[in-house]
């Protein structure tokens, strides 16, 4: 009779399980921490907007799910949160404190083309300074940047920093015409990938069929060009090295200063920060695929899992609003993949991967003494211990199995003779107070004594 | 030569801008907690379901934004978090831990015509234990509840309990057709509103026209039919001296068993679990609209503002993923409706305004200073103190109005003297240590101290 309904999900999306669902929550309320240290609030948006909202006026059409909706709107799931934040940032201009440190962690849509590993909703975490030009802005993302990852214990990453401004006096200096600059931009972007052999054929004039694996046709850059493309990279070195050598490369081209100065100042502020100088360095081949980067550019990795790709990413994008108004916001962000980074995390084993939140288990012989179980319950849960009190019929026996299945570290019962005494048996369920044969063992001790107990075997002191 | 978009969102969608976003996350950050200290744990699932998952095959059309997306599959965004879980409960069956207890806080959306006041994107939050058929079960749920409560400062509400057995019974007791219940239902769900006058008239033979402002015909039940309901909501008093009153009402009905005993269990265990005997009631006249309820249902109300209506609602509900097999699953949850409480906190001024999360903003002089500044702002924030460092070049004058705008409690500053001193700077914007002539005063601490005079000022202690 009944038609059934098979329980999936849409490719590219996926369920989050406690188990998962815990440690993103994790990640996330260590972000959100770092970042309110700094000062930054949060914001929300709502994942449907106007499309012309999305993708501004005669643009063309990205990778978003759109559709029609019932009043004739246009109207589409936000890709990023960046537009969401320019679309806030002139809509409420007046209710706003400038400069605006907002951050902002929300998923977004992408309706990409399916590929494993791939996802069409995932979330980000964004944190922005809108509204102040000066590279000391800068300075708080990257420091910021480096805090955080120390939070969600990757203290051991590398964040590379350029600077549009740099890559731009490159393309000055190089004769390279202005119209390809991004097409530059967007072949430097691969160098990672790729390798500086491949990407120098596409840079030039490369037949095609040599480039293999790769969409775009050689930009046909002159040999001259090219050459100084890769004298450009080769500068290497400590920060500070690197900027003298940057100084002589740029001798001449005026467009350099400002980057330069930039630069300069974000290398010599980020040690007053007690950002380690290994934990950043001058990347120039860092290019940002991104149209809309401004000035500084930033990508975080891991040096233990470099295969795990850029963790963290952004930069000064100056042209915030540009689609809404005509008024000139500056604005330097970053921004998390977060289930990027939750994947990274799992590699790494930096994920603690615990069934369920609760601690201790309440064991209930019966009915008749569930009274004092639910008294037990409401003193531990008191105290701060995230407890389960059985709330079924079934045997000891099988309500031990569950305690197991939780993970709980302790189980808490009584029986009539515990009940008469005024005291609770505890049991260990993490081998601490193991007996000779090795198996976990119970105790049992004064109800007055139960929650310091439960703390200390939990780890958590008295 | 630039066509602007005007920046604006959807009728029925909202921003959330810093101040609401942080009470809002505050307020899901004290639910949480409270759910984990019952061994809850989260899950999270897709924005984007199939359609004939959230509806079901053959079923008819709900109030959700759907449409066919680039696969050709017809999907739409979620309307609830229920069927998603019962999804969840089918498909990953094995991978659970059961019973189940989970809550999962998420955004859902209604394409209903809009009106004032009524959103098309809200969060909602959800908490269920599912697999356990015992009332016990209902007795944790609703304890959860009433702890939620004052957790997030309504410990002045009362929930309304009430049982879909009781009133299955009455329907047999009253005599009336199976087929009309859900009908009887739905208008007893409208007491509230209407008044037993006006709802008697809609049970009975009334012409249409008498009802004022409700769609639906009379349901032309009998007059001893409407009496007995009549007698059946006059049942009041105590909690206990209603079970009285209702066991002999039920007299020879043989399906009220089974509810009246979940009612009284229910009944003596609350108080057990430390809820007060005023914060719950049984009250005959509530329905709860849906028609999935099986077992208890309930409604939690502000005593101090009735106007603002069910901050809280659910109960047993054991059919839950009765769509996807033909296993059954008992279930039994609670729901808040975050964007209705934070409404409620609003009106009731549970909810402290802050234009921002920032503590301390440090203001600095000048360019020479902003080292000295830089390890100012790490010592602070390495002591959990959320700090602005100020990232502009403006005048200080400027920087104390950005003070005042973000809401910091302190401003430290300093200058030459102070760097040569080891000293800083610090000034209170809160009022405490004000001057005879009534402003803010500051004075000059070493170093050292400046954790300790800060958190001090901040009503943190040392």
């Amino acid at each position: 009779m009944a038609d059934f309904v098979r329980p999936r999900t849409l490719p590219g999306f996926q369920d989050f399980l406690p188990s998962r669902q815990m440690a993103r929550l994790e990640l996330i309320q260590r972000v959100r921490t770092v970042y309110e240290r700094h000062g930054f609030s949060p914001i929300d948006t709502p994942a449907l907007e106007y499309r012309e909202v999305l993708l501004g006026q005669g643009e063309v059409e990205k990778e978003i799910y759109h559709f029609v909706d019932d009043d004739d709107n246009q109207v589409g799931l936000r890709f990023d949160l960046t537009v969401p934040l320019a679309r806030v940032c002139s809509e409420h201009s007046k209710q706003l404190v400038w400069p605006l440190r907002v951050y902002h962690c929300a998923n977004v849509w992408r309706a990409e083309k399916h590929k494993p590993g791939r996802f069409r909703e995932f979330a980000q975490f964004d944190a922005d300074i809108v509204g102040e030009p000066a590279v000391w802005a800068d300075v708080e993302i990257l420091t910021m940047v480096h805090r955080t990852l120390c939070a969600i214990g990757m203290s051991d990453s590398l964040i590379k920093i350029s600077h549009r401004g740099i890559l731009q006096a490159l393309i000055a200096k190089a004769g390279i015409d202005e119209q390809q600059s991004f097409g530059v931009l967007r072949t430097l972007d691969k160098l990672d990938r790729l390798g500086w052999e491949k990407v120098r054929l596409l840079l030039g004039n490369a037949p095609q069929q040599m480039v293999d694996g790769i969409d775009a046709p050689p930009l046909g850059l002159s040999t001259v060009a090219v050459d100084t493309i890769e004298r450009f990279l080769a500068i290497r070195g400590d920060a500070l090295d690197q900027l003298a050598q940057l100084v002589e490369f740029f001798h001449g081209v005026e467009r350099a200063d400002e980057a330069l100065s930039d630069l300069r100042n974000i290398v010599e502020a980020l040690p007053a920060n007690d950002v380690p100088a290994d934990a950043f360095c001058i990347d120039l081949s860092i290019a940002r695929g991104l149209d809309y980067y401004t000035g500084m550019i930033f990508e975080a990795m891991l040096r233990s899992a470099p295969q795990i790709g850029t963790v963290f990413g952004g930069g000064r994008y100056d042209g915030l609003v540009g689609r809404f108004s005509k008024r000139s916001l500056p604005a330097t962000g970053a921004s998390i993949g977060v289930d990027r980074v939750m994947a990274a995390m799992e590699m790494l084993g930096l994920i603690q991967q615990r069934p369920s939140t609760a601690e201790v288990l309440i064991v209930v012989f019966d009915d008749a003494l569930r009274p004092e179980c639910f008294g037990i319950a409401a003193q531990l849960r008191g105290a701060g211990i995230n407890t389960v009190l059985y709330s079924g019929t079934r045997k000891i026996k099988h309500q031990f199995k569950h305690g197991d299945d939780l993970g709980v570290r302790v189980v808490v019962l009584l029986g009539s003779d515990e009940l008469n005494n005024g005291t609770v048996q505890i049991r260990s369920m993490a081998g601490e107070f193991v007996d000779k044969d090795n198996r976990s063992k119970q105790t049992e001790v004064p109800r007055e004594r139960l929650v310091p107990e439960v703390l200390s075997l939990l780890g958590r002191g008295e």
